[in-house]
Parts: C-alpha cells; sequence; structure tokens
C-alpha cells in the first residue's frame, strides 16, 4: 500500500497553476524582496506564473496540505521533496517557543478563534505580530485553524527581508498591507478578515463605514489624539476598492491611512478587513469591536434605522 | 435488570421498514453492486424494501444507534446479533490508524465539525475520501458527530466493491454521486451537506446560483484552467431538481458535471449541496469557500443586492 | 469567614414562594401522584402554594442553586439541609453508571449540547429517557448545561411512582406531558425544548406547521406505517394553545397525538415544543431535523417563499 | 533579543491618554472611594485624565495586556513595573480557592461564557458577585474570556472601599452600578453585556421594553411579590438613555429602579443591559431568559408580529 505521504501530496500540482492576468497598476511590493537564495529553496512552485516571471508574493493564495504535518509527511508538499527542512539555518527558534504569547504561539491561536468566529475560512485572512524588530506572519494557503507555530514565516522590520521562511509554504499576499500599516502607524499587530459583517457594511455604505453613539464605540482608539473614543463620537473607516491581486491594494490602503488619520482599520470593498493597534491584544480588542459594530449596522440597516445618529 | 445492550436496540425494528415507492426513473446504481455474500451478513435489514427486491444502496438513510457502540454493543444493531463482527476479513486494519490525517480519522474528525457548522444534522450529509486505489465512505443513518473510524465503508475504486463493510451498518446513499466526482473529475474527497445556505440558494436561483466580485471566490479553482479564480470572475453552480430517493440524482448530477466543466460543486434544489476537490484538504477549503458564498448571497438577496456584478 | 455552603443557599428563599393563579382547567396530573412520604422529604418546599395545597408537581419552576454541588454542599438548598441525601433507599445506583449510554449520563450530555445549541436557556426545557420500566427525568429548574446524572429523577412506568427523587429537586413540570407521550406512543425518549425556531413557527403558522419537499423532512417516520417519510411528503406538525401551567397542556396535547397519529412532535404556541421518538436516538435526530426544517421555515416566510411546494 | 515583557507592554502608553469630555451631570460616584494610598500604586496612570483630577473610577475602560500574565511579566502593565505585586496586603488569598463555585472563579467561567455567547466583546461588559460583606468585581479593559482569578478586585460592602486592587488594573467603571442593585434591591450578583439583542430592542422600543405571553417569561421573578411571573404576565423592563461615562448613568439606574420595582434588569440605550439577582445562578438564569426574550422581540419586529398579546 502506498504510504500516506504521497496520499496527501496527489493530485494538487495538476491544477494549482494559475493562468495570468495582466496587471494594471503600478507593481509595489518592491520593498519586501525575497532573496532569490531563499526563494529558490521554496517548494511549492507549482502556482509560480507562466507567462511571466513574477515575485512569489504576488502570486495567489492556493490551498496546500502541509499544516497540521507530521514528521514522515513534513518534508514534502505539492509533490515536491525537500531535505534542509530541518536544518538551523530555517531558524526555527524564531518561532518555537512554550510560552504561550509567544507571537508564532498567538498566531496560531488567534487564527483558531477568528476561524470559529467566521472571520476566516477556506484559507481566507490573515494575521501578522511585530516583536522587537521581527514580523511575524501567517503563511499563505493554510488552513487558519490548523496552522502550527512552524508555519509562521518571519521578516526583519530593518532589512525588509525574510529571516526565516518555512520549506514548501508561501509567504501570504496580505504582507505588503501588512506592512503599511507597521510603517505608516507604527503598529504592534495587524489582522485581515474576510467578515461577512465587514463585506456587507462595504455593499451598504458608499465611501465610507459610519456609525455614532454606540457604546462599543468606546473601545476604540481616537488616534490622532490619545485616548479612546466617546460614545457620541462618529466611528469613520474608509472604504477602498478591491483589486484582483490582494497586494495591488497597497497603494489605495497606504492612501487611505493617510487620509483618515484617525482610523485604525480599513474595510475592502467585497473583500474584508484589515485591523491593526499598538499591541496584539489590541488588534485583537479593535477586531471584535469594530466588527460588533459592523454586524450592528447591518442590522441597523436592515430595520431601516440609521447608523448615524443625529445629536 | 435487563442490560444496556437490549435497551439501546429496542423498538427500533418496529417502524424501520420503509414502504415503497415506484422508482420511476432508470436505476443507475450498478456500477457499485453490493456481492451477495456481504450482503447477506449485514444485520440492518429491517428497512429493506418488501414489495420489490432492490439494491441495498437504494434504500434510504434511516437512524441507527450503532455509533459510539460499547465493546459490548457492538455486534448488535436493529435487533439483529453477529459474531462475526471482529472477524479479520471484515478488513478492520483499513480503518485503524493512529495517524490524524488517516482517512477514516479524518472523515470523524469532519463530520463532527461539520456538524457543529450545522451542514450535517439528524443523520443528514455526508462525506467520502479517496486514498490511493480506497474511496472510504461514511455510512448511513450514523449520526455525523459521534461517528467511529469502525463505522467507515471502504470500496475498491478498480473492482467497484466494498473490501471493508462494517457489520449492522448501511453504505451511504451519497455513494453513486459520491463515485460519480471520483470518476468524472479525479476527485480526492467528496462532501455533501444540507447546509440552510444552500438549500435557500436554491430556493432564491433558477437553473444556476451565481456570485462575482467578492474575494471569497479566488479561493475556488478554475477547474477548465490550471489556478484559481480571480475575484471578479463569476462563480458558476449548476442546480439540479431533486428526486424521491437520493441515487437517483446520479443521472442529472453527472448530467450537471459534464455540462459545467468549470463547476467543483453541484447543488440540488431543496436539499443542499455536493462538493469535490483533488484533495480532502482541497474538497473541505472549497466547501468552506461556498458555504460562505451562498451565505452571503442570501444576506444579498434579502437587502436587494444583486450577487453578479455588473462591471 | 462564612462558609461557600451559606453564601450560595442565601436569599433564595425570600423571592421562591409563587402566588396562587386560579387553576380554571380541570387538573390531570393525578396518574403521577408524589408519594407523600416522599414528598414530606423533599427541601425545596419554598415555591409551593400558600394559598390551596397543590401538588408539588403543579408548581412553575425555579431556579435552583443545586446542580454542579460540591460534596461539602450537596445537602442543602435554598436554605434547608437534609442528612438523607447519600442513603441508600434514594436509589443513586439507577443514576450512577460508567456507561456513556446510561440514560442519567445521556440526560445531562443531552443537555449540555441542547444548551449550546439555544434550544434550553435559564432553566427552559427538559429532557426524559426510558429504559425498561423505567422513566429517567431531569428535574425542574437545574440549570441545564450543569447537570449531573445524580439530580435525574426516575419513575416507575407501572406503578407511575417515583423510585428515586434526588432531595432539594423538584420533578419537571414536563413529566405528564412526556407521560403521555411514553403511554400513548410507547416512545423510548421525548424532548422539550424552547427553540427559538419553534416559537416563531408557531407566530408565522396557524393550527399546525406545515412543510413539504425539502430532503431534510426524509430524516422523520411515517408513524402511521413503516419507515420514513419521502422528500415530497408534507409534514404536519399540530400547534396547540399554551396554557398557564406546563401540567396543564396535558389535556391538549394528549388531543393532537390522538389527532394527528402520523405526527412525532407538538408545538406549543408561544412556547416551543416536544418531540419523542422510539430510542433515545431517534428523538435526539428527530428534534434536530424538526428543528432544522423551523428554521428553513422562518427563512423561507421571510423571504415570501411558501414552505408547502404546489406538485 | 529583549524579553517578552518589553514586547506585550510596547506602546501601549502612547496613546492611552484621553482628553477631557465635560462632564455635565453631577457626579455621583462618591460613595466607592479608592483610598489615596492605593490610588498611588495603581500602575495603569496611563488614561487619567490631563485636564482635570477625576477619581479614577471615573476613567474610561481601556484594553490592557494584563491578563493571562505569566510569572515573568505579571508585574509590568503599560510600561510601568511594580514590585508589590505579590505582597501579602493585596488580599490575594481573597480571590484564590480551588473551589469551582468561588465568586472569583465563578466570574471567569462566566466572562468566558458570556464572551463565548457575544454578550462580552472587545473587554465590554462586565460582572460582580457579593459573597457574604464582599464584593467581587471583573475589573476594567481585561479581555473577558481571558480574566484570572487574580484580576478581580474586591470591596467591601459595609466600608464601600477595597479590600483588594489588583496592582496595574483599575476598577470597572460598572462599579456604582453594580452597587445599586446591591443596595437597593439586596441583590446576590450583577451581569454588564453590550448583547446585540439589548442594543437592537433600545432601538426598537421607546421608554420601556415589554413582552407578554411567551413561556420564557416564566423564568424571570415577580420581585414586588414572591414568586416567578406567569406566562401571561407582561414582562416590562425600562429603557434609560446612555451618557458619555458609564458612571453618570448611575443617576438613571436608581430612578429606574426605584419606578420599577418589578424589574430584575434595566436597559441602557445603545449600549446594553444590567442584569441582577438573588445569587449568582438566579443572575446567570435571568440574563439568559432576557437575553432569549429580547432576540425573540427583534426577530418579531422584523416580522411584524407585535411583543405585547391581546388577551
Amino acid at each position: 500500500m502506498p504510504s500516506l505521504k504521497s496520499f496527501f501530496s496527489s493530485s494538487s500540482s495538476a491544477s494549482s497553476t494559475p493562468t495570468a492576468k495582466p496587471i494594471t497598476e503600478k507593481k509595489t511590493v518592491k520593498e519586501i524582496p525575497v532573496s532569490k537564495k531563499e526563494s529558490s529553496k521554496m517548494g511549492c512552485k507549482c502556482r509560480s506564473k507562466k507567462s511571466e516571471p513574477v515575485n512569489e508574493i504576488s502570486v495567489k493564495e492556493d490551498s496546500c496540505c502541509c499544516s497540521k504535518q507530521t514528521a514522515e509527511s513534513s518534508s514534502t508538499c505539492c509533490g515536491s521533496k525537500n531535505k534542509e527542512s530541518d536544518s538551523d539555518d530555517n531558524n526555527d527558534s524564531l518561532v518555537i517557543s512554550s510560552h504561550p504569547e509567544h507571537p508564532a504561539n498567538l498566531i496560531c491561536e488567534f487564527c483558531k478563534l477568528f476561524y470559529n468566529n467566521g472571520w476566516v475560512t477556506g484559507t481566507g485572512g490573515g494575521i501578522s505580530v511585530k516583536k522587537d524588530d521581527n514580523i511575524y506572519l501567517a503563511p499563505s494557503g493554510v488552513q487558519k485553524e490548523r496552522m502550527l507555530p512552524t508555519n509562521i514565516f518571519v521578516m526583519s522590520m530593518n532589512s525588509k527581508e525574510y529571516i526565516r521562511k518555512p520549506l514548501n509554504l508561501k509567504p501570504s499576499a496580505c504582507t505588503p498591507l501588512f506592512m503599511a500599516a507597521y510603517t505608516m502607524r507604527n503598529a504592534g499587530a495587524c489582522i485581515h478578515t474576510h467578515s461577512q459583517n465587514a463585506v456587507m457594511c462595504t455593499l451598504l455604505f458608499d465611501k465610507v463605514f459610519e456609525i455614532s453613539s454606540i457604546e462599543q464605540i468606546k473601545a476604540l482608539p481616537k488616534i490622532t489624539e490619545p485616548g479612546n473614543m466617546w460614545y457620541s463620537d462618529k466611528l469613520i473607516i474608509p472604504i477602498i476598492e478591491n483589486t484582483e491581486r490582494e497586494e495591488e491594494l497597497e497603494t489605495s490602503l497606504r492612501k487611505a491611512i493617510e487620509e483618515y488619520p484617525s482610523a485604525t482599520a480599513v474595510l475592502v470593498r467585497r473583500h474584508g478587513i484589515y485591523v491593526w493597534g499598538e499591541t496584539v491584544w489590541k488588534a485583537k480588542i479593535y477586531n471584535e469591536a469594530i466588527d460588533y459594530l459592523l454586524e450592528l449596522a447591518v442590522k441597523m440597516k436592515q430595520m431601516g434605522i440609521p447608523t448615524v445618529k443625529e445629536n
């Protein structure tokens, strides 16, 4: 009987090479170059484009079988094998810790929580945490509720290069978006979800999402001045238009962050939301508070109640 | 005091013999013949039809007490007893494994997950995984969240005969439908749910379910060409009409698979959905992504928002 | 510092004596007499009526702190103490078993599940299982998700007398309703929930709940003839009017069971649903399938879709 | 590499000082004075107002990283360090107990449950339990599902002074509201949630929430006379207007409690609900029953069904 190894890696290569779609927008991913040496070690090339050479980062998410691997199968994915997976220069020490609040552990814990909340599903969504000079990033295409610390990428904030890249996995297409929050807002963590409340609000609101005079607003920061918002303050979250490729969102996301200096989140039309905070805990709390308000706004719209209260 | 054995098997035989209903459609189940020898060993005959001899497979689901059996009660179901339940020729080794990703273990894990998601309830729904030449199938009538690896049927892809049949259990009526995905699409796994989002969409859409320009669409494959769909692509899932007997769906399901070569799922009106994928992980991800889109579509329809965006 | 014992029993006696409300309907509870000797041992008399002597069973539910008791506090409830709680004549052996499918264990497991499903909340709802000649009954007023096997009442089917009564707890007011299913339909288990889907359907339908041509209907039995319903069959569940006291429902429940011989459930207007089955597993499956259909029916009504399909 | 300590406390001080907003209502918090000595030991001053000196209690909630601390990080929060955290005079013995029903343990357990029910999210909501002469209070700004017994404040009912204040944490702004239930109604516990069902009902009802003739009403007490409500009784919960600061609600909350002597809860417009009960278990049951009724009322309003039945 063939081993499980071949079972779990079978048939994925056949359908996993995407065809090219013209990139109409100027590429803006260059500040996160993937070093050629590391790139060449990545096992999962099955989805790299045929018609033009592109940065790995611009490749769309796929759905690997890589998470929850056992020792036996850990060196294979999508049909290729790598012997270097346990080598020291992969910097496993950056993600292995018994501390429950180590970024690699927290990312896995939060992904499970977000999956259970319906915010990330079918590999959608992502999360990143900054610790000191390091950016920890959930990989692309892994089922969120099954993520392991060893699946986590680590990028140096200074060099903008990966100092840890799990073999066989690809960096998240969200990376340039997360970097915008880190560099422009000095965020400590950034969360991206496909929350249906977020998507619905982008269908029900035009340029910005607005709500006022709901107690839960007080959980959110003012940003432009110290402290949290007040009950009667109006929360405004900009909505940017979606693009064919996630990384193409970077330009408009950066523009929205500049134009809305008091926002701690940006909605993406028909897509989802990016939320960041000073620490991983604050990012989590802001995300929960905002999703609560988005959910409430949908219900208010359904009942014909305006989301902004006339005072 | 009578033993628990008699308690859990009592009174189910009285009401479990269905009456016949004329089969108006040509039977199409013959490619999965149940060997006469094996059939005669199956304990649960209480639901076989009186008026005409039919293949076990065409019998409707019932609700056995068979799952979560203890050693003591494992050889009884629906009032009958079998001594052969632990015999080697039942091929228990095909379903007993300590590997968490063994098909028999994954099927049980996923059924629990799907039950918690509300996708399978009251014995409805099912799942099947292909490993090498073997098809692993959840049985009929067992409560999904209580399934055990020993409840799993195994069929040979080559011979189309069962190489493992749990005593006292019946094969799922979904089997011929799952086989269509395996033979026509070379699927690695197939999932069937009674998701309310699926049923609602079959009530809100006519011949096909259509949605476009939602980010989550990118989690789904193009099928007819390599790679995943793009954000602005239109996802089309055919809707076939339901039939009195699940196995009677096979003809129209096969026709839909032929007519919609880029579909990785088929909706069944007032019934649910069949989703398949290249591997068990991809099938799971596709099912999650599609259910997300079905749920969103119901909400959009409620708010009067078209599901297909004019570009 | 005072002991925890006094903490958890404090202040409940003050507000727990209900005032009388005239019983306008003929009492029908006499077939389940509570033996005078046992009644006098019950600790929780705080809710017995002042103005007229009534059977304990006709007293409304209250909210004891009795579940999840520790050894220390197990003999106190609502301010009274009992030394007999561990005596052999309380028949603890009837409810203590290591077998996970023992009725007392299953009742506790299902109550937790139903609580998580939102079907029983705030002490509402109940469940009963028949094993041989014994009826196992969840007590009144205990928080469903915290129930312990030692909280379970046991009644003899033959003598209609309790052969086990947990001290300090009261029998459920559902008891005469459950008995109707046992005596009139030879049920193996009976479930009562306050499901919001059930309540909504009693507000949206008149004399009966009706739905047809939904696959999930096939999980339900025909009752009047062997086998399960077919896809195109019409499921009809009678709706009876609610009464001030739960036990006053008995007359109309029995009438509905007689008038709808093919029903395996009765809805109670603005209250909830009673579902029974041949075994505990079938009752659970029927309850899940019916709640699925009630939920779907509410959604169909919201979208203006008739629940009964014209063929 | 910097320690995790600095990681989790970084960058929160920058944005956590709120600006002043004029307090237009007479302050009513003076019955819970925070002793100057204790106040000066509190680490988390980052949110104290700049423009005017105010009682700690009137400061809005913030989002600390304090919960789930490890031994290593337990003495730091928001950038400050305290060595006294393990000192005996902090009265840890008041909150450390192996008894699962000790108030400190129950508060943590219930906060997790309420988080999972969506009633408290993003640090919103709170709970307090009275045991003998002591009031146990969940702190401000801690993520509810991660609360630890050592995060709990304890106040003496007699002296109205804190006899335990966790270093680095702030008392909940709900404290004066909870005290109103303790002093005016002799409550044993008080729960505050941001339940969306509660918020929606304050948007759909005017001065009071009203519902009648729903079975679940029987789970609620009459208060003004012994016993629980009857099925056909009308449940009335007053709705008070929200204020910029939570503690400013005290006056109107006290007025509502006086004017509605049979209410065991008060709704706060666009904010949430306060529910109390004779014991912690009753408060939990009342909260569940009321939320069930609020949820049902929203659904009834959506379908055009009046919540109060004409008899």
